[in-house]
């Protein structure tokens, strides 16, 4: 049995509280412990308090970890992400600031399909590399559990590739890896726009493949004009269902074409994207308790200027979350502190409901409340300790590096 | 003598070429040598070349830097910065988020009277300590020179204070320094708005003891709408001429007032912010050689969109320069590579036009251009090794961090 003894933290940001997401003004409940402190056994936290309380209770072997003024988080959850591919994307940014659309530069035979011929011709040994290359950078921007898709192989060997590279990588990783499959990412271009071909490619032969393997948990989509319509997805994740996946998806990201409201009918966790998404999708969404995940980064890097509409989502009573949408195309940040920066100028998100978007909210979108999103006894000991004295701290200041530590089930996994 | 060998860059990014400032397509040239190295003796550069040419010619008793096929970089060169303050404004910064706007905070007493007051308490240690934090984080994001304004004291005593703390820290830090003298920030509360009598003040009895103890290089000074307007600005800058102090000016932050024809008019080295400034005053930097400093991060950081016009600026011809503005109000953020994110993806400038802007153009707008802001014999040993294969990955990713190593004048400064 390992005990350590967490002390002297200016902020213990718990956010302990009932196993559900948080809504309405109950996100900016931190249960912020000033000059806390945490005793963890074998990887659980055992007890939260003050610092002075903990230090009277630590066993005579404990290891100390001593915050040193510092705020203590729980680890964050990116409920968003796609880290599995091949090379990047730059030259296409570089066009972009040129200026070249997403959309142009995606109908010329760039954008998600240059990506997939490039990860279709990768090893899985140089996915792995490259993408613990990249899962390193989530750890030290302070994130323990991430969500991550498949989605830039587009066959059925390569989806299957992909997902083995995150059941890969995950134990190898001392980041938490929750696998989405996300055949349905965009329609590949041997299938020259036959949508009803693929559909079919994913649901007859990967979906299976798929569940038998027990690769992934979520089953997500890209529902969008030009790529799955209402119809084919409701098919897809229908499919999806029956083999016992849950569902995620991407709706509203570029128009407004009623994913919002699939989402609800078709019970999923989670509606991502959403800038496009109006009154009546809010509406749709609450009625079905389906959680937003917003993903301001990708709205930041390519230079748009409509943001989902976070503040209405929240005053509706929608159990928000933020996540960064990590990829090459339209979202290359593996940093949640960004996006709290980016939710806190752009959304008038505030830093306390950034911080439930980004641990609770997170967690329960992931179906993981009873052990991670926040510091209470009995679940995992997973922190973080960011070098300021006010986690607000954490959104003010912008693109500089404050992790100072980083931890998962107590064993340390970042530090300066 | 100390001789050191960097070899094995992906990328050394030179920028080698004539003294002065780039413009228009040279703005895209940064003579880059691939799988480069860098001869340095006694923390000044010797010879630059192939990883191989330099291996070849090392001195037996040389240290090796393996920059391990990463990019090398001139330290970047932040032309625009307020690094002396007492305390935050991370209060001001979430009420924003809760609707309130930076000129309603400002008028309410908040904004910079607020941190006027906190910087007049504070003690020459006590500033000292918090300014050595803050530079800590500008190296660690690939800064090596740092302009520093005063401008939180506004009376004789915490002027001379405040530039007495930035000469204190620039002997402490690994930075070089070039200190402003900004009096002429805003009108303090005690003045209730007398800008004649303030200026007055800042005349006869700032500026003199100022340029008596040698204490700054530069005289800026907040042309704005309410704060010091053209006639005021006017006599207030060719009082610090007068003393031998080259100038640099805030203008057209808010609202064009003509800021920009004034920094023409008494030949400013820049000036900066122009998020207001149109056609005219663009024309009218160019007919005097005047510099843009372009600040996007407190355009970002307070939620507005609208960002000065790079593109045509730099399409003018004009020398751009992009600096951080870090100060505790709009800007707070030391990295420089942010900013490099920022103006790709919010203005349009390529990563190599951002990259010139930030280090030899910042350099001439300091006028230090024979000792840094490129690689080449003869300057200063002041470089970064960044963690990427390609220098447009800087701009890239953002929000996370990318720095390898920093070096100044052959000393390492910074190493993760």
């Amino acid at each position: 049995m390992k005990t350590l003894a967490v002390l002297h933290a200016s902020q213990l940001v718990t956010l302990a509280g009932a196993p559900r997401p948080r809504v309405g003004p109950e996100m900016r409940e931190l249960r912020i412990v000033a000059n806390g402190g945490m005793l963890l056994r074998d990887g659980i936290i055992v007890a939260t308090g003050s610092s002075d309380e903990i230090a009277r209770s630590v066993p005579a072997d404990a290891e100390l970890v001593d915050a040193g003024g510092r705020v203590v988080l729980p680890g964050f959850v990116d409920a968003h992400a796609h880290p599995v591919f091949a090379g990047n994307r730059v030259d296409e940014f570089e066009m972009r600031t040129l200026g070249a659309s997403y959309e142009e530069i995606a109908a010329a035979g760039g954008g998600i399909q240059s990506t997939v011929r490039k990860t279709r011709a990768a090893t899985e040994a140089e996915l792995e590399q490259q993408a613990l290359t990249h899962l390193q950078r989530f750890v030290a921007c302070g994130t323990t559990t991430l969500e991550a898709k498949s989605g830039y192989g587009l066959s059925v060997e390569d989806e299957l590739k992909i997902l083995r590279v995150i059941r890969s990588v995950a134990a190898r990783s001392p980041l938490e890896i929750v696998p989405t499959f996300l055949g349905a990412h965009a329609i590949p271009a041997e299938f020259d726009g036959d949508v009803e071909r693929y559909a079919a490619l994913v649901i007859d032969e990967m979906l299976p493949l798929v569940a038998a393997g027990g690769l992934a948990e979520y089953c997500d989509i890209f529902c969008e004009q030009g790529y799955f319509d209402i119809a084919t997805a409701r098919q897809i994740l229908e499919a999806a269902k029956s083999h016992g996946l849950a569902l995620r998806m991407h709706v509203d990201q570029l128009t407004n074409s009623g994913g919002a409201s699939l989402a609800a009918e078709v019970g999923a966790a989670t509606a991502d994207h959403l800038e496009q998404t109006d009154a009546d999708g809010i509406a749709a969404l609450k009625r079905a308790n389906v959680q937003p995940v917003l993903l301001p980064g990708s709205v930041y890097a390519l230079g748009k200027t409509r943001y989902p509409r976070a503040r209405d989502m929240i005053d509706a009573g929608l159990a928000v979350v933020l996540s960064t949408d990590f990829n090459p195309g339209s979202s290359p940040t593996q940093s949640i502190p960004m996006v709290l920066s980016l939710a806190a100028t752009q959304m008038k998100v505030t830093p306390a409901e950034g911080v439930t978007s980004t641990t609770v909210n997170a967690a329960c979108s992931l179906n993981r409340f009873d052990e991670i999103g926040s510091l209470e006894p009995g679940k995992l000991a997973n922190f973080s300790i960011f070098d300021c004295d006010d986690y607000r701290e954490l959104a003010y200041f912008f693109g500089i590096p404050q992790t100072h530590a980083v931890y998962v089930c107590g064993v340390e996994a970042f530090r300066v």
